[in-house]
C-alpha cells in the first residue's frame, strides 16, 4: 500500500501502518507522508522506504506509481490527513485506478461525499472508511445476533461516546493534534459530533442493522471560546419504529474513549462498550446475563466474530486488532477485485455508503440545532 | 407509626416496615392496610399489633388515633398505597395533625400535589416522600461533592433508569403487583416517567444542586396494547445552563433496576450506579479515576456520607438500608417536629417540594410528547 | 430476645439489633449490656428498654428472666461480647434454658467449645453461630447448586480474605475495637485467622458441603511489634480429595473486607465475593459465563435462595439482610423448638458444629505453623 | 529475523509473527518451519517469502544464512517449537553467532538451561524469553511503582493463574495443540506449572523486584488417565522476608486464561488482572482505590509504561501489543549489540536468567511435591 499523510509524529497514521502490518498481508511500499516534502522524505526514511518512493505530494504519488509496473506498483491508497485534505486524494487515488482505504469522516462536506460516492460507483473500486470500532470481534458478533434474531425485533439503541480530554481550552496548547479538530477550515463544520458522534452512529446502524432517519439533535459548546460544538446530545428514529439516543462529549472528566452501545429487542438485549472491548453482554429477557467473550476456541460464537479474531479466549485482542480488522478484510476486497479471489462475506468492512451517511448526518444533527432541537430527516 | 396499605403480599409495604424497623427508632404502631377490613385485620395479626389498633379504613384510623391520648397515639402515618389513593389519606393525616411519609409519585395529578402542598405550608407538619434512592451514602456524597465544587461548575448531567420486567406483556398475568401500574385509573397518566423516570430526574436535581427548567421528551409506548408508554427519552434543561438526557425504560431485557447517574463539571465528574451502590466514582480531570466507598472508617467522606452509613468498609449496605435513612430522618424531624430536639442538617430527606417537583415533570413530559417533542416549560 | 454485651458504641451489637429487627419477627426485650452496670442502664435506656429489664450482669440477666413467666421472659439470647466472654454467658444461658445465637469465633478456646456443645446435645436448645457470610441468597444458591450437582465433583476451593485495616500498627490508637483482636487474653490464640480466617474456612465448607479434614499453615505477623499473627495462608485438604487454598490477611493495604470463593468441579465452577454479593458467577464448563442475581422474581434460582431474599431484583441486599436470615431462621428454629411450627429445612443457620469446626480450624493452623508447615489433621 | 518452528496452523508462531511486524522494526526474512521440509515449505510460502530463503532444518537454517554477506542474512532468531525442541536451535543459532528470543519455558529441562546460560555469557549474544505478560504497560507501571517505594516494603505476593481448557480430557482429541503439552517427552516434567505457573512466578518477581528463594508446592492431577499434573498450589518465600502464594490451574472452569497479582507493601498494594490488562489497580493505605490506566496521554504514568505504550487512554492495547514491546526491545537490544546504538534501559525484556529461574523453579516444585510438600530451596 502507499500512504497519504501519516508522517512522524502523527498518531493515527502509526495506528494505520501498525494495523495494516500485523497481519503480514499487506506492505507498505510507498508515501506522501506530508505536504512539506522535506518531512515526508525524512519520514518515509524512519520507515526504512528506498527514497524513490516517498513523493512530496500525493498527487506525484498517484502519477509516479501509476507508471510502475502492476507487479511493482501500490495495490491501494492509505490516506490519513485531516479530514479537508480527504476528497482530493481519495478522488485522485480513483481516478487513477486505486483502491482507497481513508480514516473517518469520509469528507470534508457532504457534497464531496456524493462525489466521492460517485466516482467510487462509476470506477467500482474497493472503497473503506476507518470506522474502527465496527470491527471488534464482539461488535460482529453482536450484528451477527441481532441479524438471526436472537434479541426479536429491536426497540431502541442507547449510544454513548464520552470523552473527557477537551474539558480546559487544549485548542490554547498549540498541539497540531488538537488544532485541526477544533478549527471549522480542517474539521468541517462539526467537532463532537463529526470526530466521535459519528462512530457512535455507526455503531448504531452497524450492530441494529437498521438506518437512522430522523435525528433531533441539541449540539453544545460548553468551553469558553471554543468556536464547534464539544458536545452532542441526539434523538434517533430508526427504520422499523425503533428509537434511540446518542450521546457524545469530549468535556465529561475522566472519560477516556468508552463508546457503549445498548440495544433492546422484544426476546433479549446486547450491551458492548469499547472499555472491555472482548466481552458483550447478552441478556435474553428472563435468563441471567451472560458474558459472551473473543476467542477463537469459544464455540458460542458466531462465525462472524471467529473470522475476525486472533487469539484463544484470555488473549486480549485491542484496538489495533479492530483496526487490523478493516485493513485485512479491504485487502481481501483489493484481492478479489483484482484477481477474483473469494472471500467470506462475513469479512465486511464499512465502506463508502457509510461514509457518506456519516456526513448526511452531520448535516442532519447541525440543522436540527440550528432549527430549535427540531425532528429532522437525514438526506443520504 | 401508622401504615395505610400494604397489606400481606404488597412489595413495597414489607420494604417500608424493615426500612422503619431497621434502626430501632420507630415503631409500628397501628395500621388501615386494606380496604377490605377483613385483609386488614388479617394483616395486622401477622404484624402482631393488637386488633384494636388495626382499622377498616384510613379514615378510621386517623379518627380513632387522633383521639387517643398523644403518648399513646401514632407518631405519623406511613402512606404505601398506589398512586390513585395518595392523595386522600395524606390530607386525610395533615388535618387530624399527623406529619405524613409517603410513596413517589406523590400524587395521581399535579392538582392534588398542589393541594397537599399548600396543606403542609399551612400545618407546617413534616412531610416526606420516598424517593429512596437519594438516600444512599455515595449519593449523599456526590451530593455535597459537587455542593462544595470539587467537579467545579455543572455542566452535564446523564440519568439512565433501565428496567426488563415489562419486555413482555406483564398486565395479562394477573399480578396486582402489575395491573395498577399500567392503568391510567390507577397509576395516572404515565406509567414508565411516572413510576421510575420521576426516581432519575430526582436523582439529577439531588446530586446537581440544579433544578430542571425544561424538557423535550419522547415518551413510547413499545408493546402492543399497552395503554401507557413504558419508554422514555427525555433532553433536560436544568438551571445555569446545564443539559442532560434522561432514558428511562421499562422494556429493556435483561436490566433489573439500574438508576444510573453520570455529572460532568468543568474540573471533575461523578458516577454512581445503584448495581454498585456502595461505590461513587470519582473522576477528576487529568488524575486516575478513583472509587469513593461506603463506610464508617472511611475518614475521607464527607459527613453526609458518613451520617448516612451503619457499618464499615466492605460490609455493603442496601436498599433497605438507603429507605431507612429517608425513616430515620423524618423521624429526626418529627421528633424537632413535636419536641424541639435538633438534628444535623444534612439528615435531609425529599419532601413536599419534590413530590410536586415530580408530578410537574410528569405533566411536561406528556405535554412535550403531545405537541411533537418540543421543548416545554416544567411549570412547578 | 436478650442480649448480652454490644452496649452504646458497640459496632457489632449495633449490627446483630438490625439485623434482629429486619423482618419484624424478633423484639429486644431486654439486655445485659456491659459488665459495667451504669453502662449497661444508659445503653439499655438508649434503645427505649425499661430499667427493669436492663441488667448489670449476665448472670443477673439469666436468673431474672429464667424467673418471669414464660410468656413474658426472654426467648432466647444474644451474645455478643469479645471472644474471652462467650463462653461463660453462653453455658449460662442454656443452664437456664435459653436458646443461644453467639457471635464467631464460638470460644475463647477448643476446650470451650468442646464443653458447649456437650451442653447443646444434652439440653437440645438451638444454638446459632453468626458466620453472617454464608446467610447471603447467592451464597445459598451456590451451595444448592453444588449439592444438586450443577458443576458435578468439586475438584477445588479458593478461599480469599482480603482486610487492610491493621497495616499499620492501630493497636497503639486506643481503639476498643482493636485492642482486644490482638490480645491474646481476649482475643484467644489467633487473630487473623480466628477473626477472618475462620470465616473464609465455613464458606469453603458450607458452600462445597466437604469438611476440611488437613490444613498446611503459615501464619505470620508484618507489623513490627504485633503479637498475634496478622496474615495466614493455608493450604487444605477436604473431603473426597478437593483441594483449596484459604489466604487471608489484614495488612492488604486498600482491601475492605473482600472474602471471596472460587470452587472448580469437574462440570464447572462457581465464583463469589462479598464486594459484589448479589452476583453469583456461573461458569457451566465450555459455555458462556453466567450471572446469576439476587431477586424474588428471578424464576431461575433455587429455593434456598429464594427463601433468603426479600427484594426484586436490582433492589440490593446487603450485609445487615445477610445476618438478619440467621436470626429469622434461629427464630423459627426457636419457634419450632418451644411451639413445634415447622418451617423449611432450606432455612437452616451456621450452629454449634461449625463453631467447634472454627475452633478445631485455629488450634490447627496454629499447630501446622508451629511445627515449620506441616500437613495437619483437623481435629473435631 | 528467521524463524524456527511455527508453521501454518500452529497458534503461537503466528502470534510471534504479528508482534514482530507490528511495529515495523522487524521483517521476517527466512525460516525453518517444521521439521518437515514440506511443511517447511508451503508455511514459507504462505508468509511470501522466498523459496531459498525457506529451509528444512534449523540447522540448515543456521548455517546457510550464517554463510550469507551481513547485510542480507537474518539479524536473529526467533524459536516457537515445543519445549523439547529448545535447546538444539537455540544452542546452534548461538554457536552461529545470532541472537536468540526463544518461548517459555526456556528448555527440556534445568540442565538445558544451565548450558543455554553458559553459552550466551561467553558469546555476549542478546538472549530473550518471551514471558509475555510482563511486557504489558500496566505491568511495567507496576514494577516501577514498587521500585521506587510508593508502595514501601513489599510484604506479600499473590499470583493467580486459572485457565479451563484442560477441565475434561482433552488430550484424547487429538488436537497437536494439546497433545505436546501433557506428554511428558515433549512438554518436560511439568505441564500445569510449566506452561502456566511459570509466568506467574516471572509476574510474582518482577514486579516486586524480589527473587523467590523457597517453595512449597502441591501439585496435583484431577482429570483421571492424565500424565502430568493440572493444578498447582505453591506457598512462595521471596528474599527480604515477604510471603506469597501461587495458584495455578488449567481445571478451572470458566476461567480463560486470567493471570492475577496482588502485591501488599506497608504502604500500599496494586493489583493486576490479565482480564483488564490496560487498568493498575493502586491501593494506597487510607486513600480511595485508584485505577491507573494505559494511554500516551496519562501523564502520571512512569516513563517505564510510556515508552510501551501505543494508544491514547480509551483505545485498548492487547495481548500482542505486549508480545510486541517484548519483540521491539529485544530488537533494540539487538542493533545496539551489533551497532552500539543506545536505547532506554527501562526499555528491558525477559532474558536467560529468567529462563534458568523458571526451570530452577520446575524442579523445586517437582522436589518439593514429591517429597510430602515440604519447602525447597530454588537452586539456580
Amino acid at each position: 500500500m502507499g500512504m497519504v499523510g501519516g508522517g512522524s509524529g502523527a498518531f493515527i497514521g502509526a495506528i494505520h501502518r501498525m494495523a495494516a502490518a500485523l497481519d503480514g498481508q499487506i506492505e507498505l511500499v510507498c508515501g506522501a507522508f506530508s505536504s512539506n516534502p522535506e518531512l515526508s522524505a525524512s519520514s518515509g526514511s524512519d520507515l526504512y522506504l528506498p527514497p524513490n518512493r516517498v513523493y512530496g505530494s500525493f498527487m506525484e504519488m498517484m502519477e509516479k506509481e501509476a507508471g510502475l509496473p502492476e507487479s511493482e506498483r501500490m495495490d491501494f491508497v492509505s490516506i490519513v490527513t485531516p479530514n479537508h485534505v480527504h476528497f482530493a486524494p481519495a478522488m485522485a487515488a480513483l481516478e487513477h485506478g486505486f483502491p482507497v482505504i481513508i480514516d473517518k469522516p469520509l469528507a470534508f462536506t457532504y457534497d464531496e461525499a456524493v462525489q466521492l460516492r460517485d466516482k467510487v460507483a462509476k470506477t467500482s473500486l474497493p472503497f473503506a472508511v476507518t470506522y474502527t470500532y465496527t470491527g471488534y470481534p464482539m461488535v460482529k458478533q453482536a450484528r451477527a445476533m441481532v441479524r438471526k434474531g436472537e434479541i426479536g425485533n429491536v426497540r431502541k439503541i442507547m449510544v454513548e461516546y464520552p470523552q473527557g480530554w477537551m474539558t480546559e481550552k487544549v485548542e490554547d496548547s498549540n498541539s497540531k493534534q488538537v488544532a485541526w479538530r477544533v478549527d471549522p477550515n480542517k474539521a468541517g463544520k462539526s467537532n463532537c459530533f463529526g470526530d466521535i458522534g459519528t462512530h457512535a452512529a455507526n455503531m448504531a446502524e452497524y450492530v441494529s442493522g437498521l438506518k437512522i432517519t430522523d435525528v433531533l439533535a441539541e449540539l453544545k459548546t460548553f468551553v469558553p471560546g471554543r468556536i464547534l460544538e464539544d458536545d452532542a446530545n441526539v434523538l434517533l428514529h430508526f427504520e422499523q419504529g425503533a428509537t434511540g439516543v446518542l450521546s457524545a462529549s469530549q468535556v465529561a472528566p475522566g472519560e477516556e474513549n468508552n463508546l457503549k452501545i445498548c440495544i433492546s429487542g422484544d426476546k433479549g438485549g446486547l450491551e458492548w462498550a469499547n472499555r472491555d472491548l472482548n466481552t458483550l453482554i447478552v441478556k435474553l429477557h428472563g435468563k441471567p446475563v451472560q458474558f459472551y467473550r473473543t476467542g477463537v476456541d469459544n464455540a458460542y460464537l458466531h462465525e462472524e466474530a471467529a473470522l475476525h479474531t486472533r487469539t484463544p479466549s484470555g488473549h486480549p485482542e485491542g484496538y489495533i486488532e479492530a483496526f487490523a480488522n478493516i485493513y485485512r478484510n479491504f485487502a481481501f476486497a483489493v484481492r478479489k477485485h483484482r484477481f477474483g479471489v473469494e472471500y467470506p462475506s462475513a469479512m465486511d468492512f464499512p465502506g463508502i455508503q457509510e461514509g457518506v451517511k456519516g456526513m448526511a448526518l452531520i448535516n442532519a444533527v447541525l440543522k436540527s440545532t440550528g432549527e430549535g432541537n427540531v425532528w429532522t430527516k437525514v438526506e443520504v
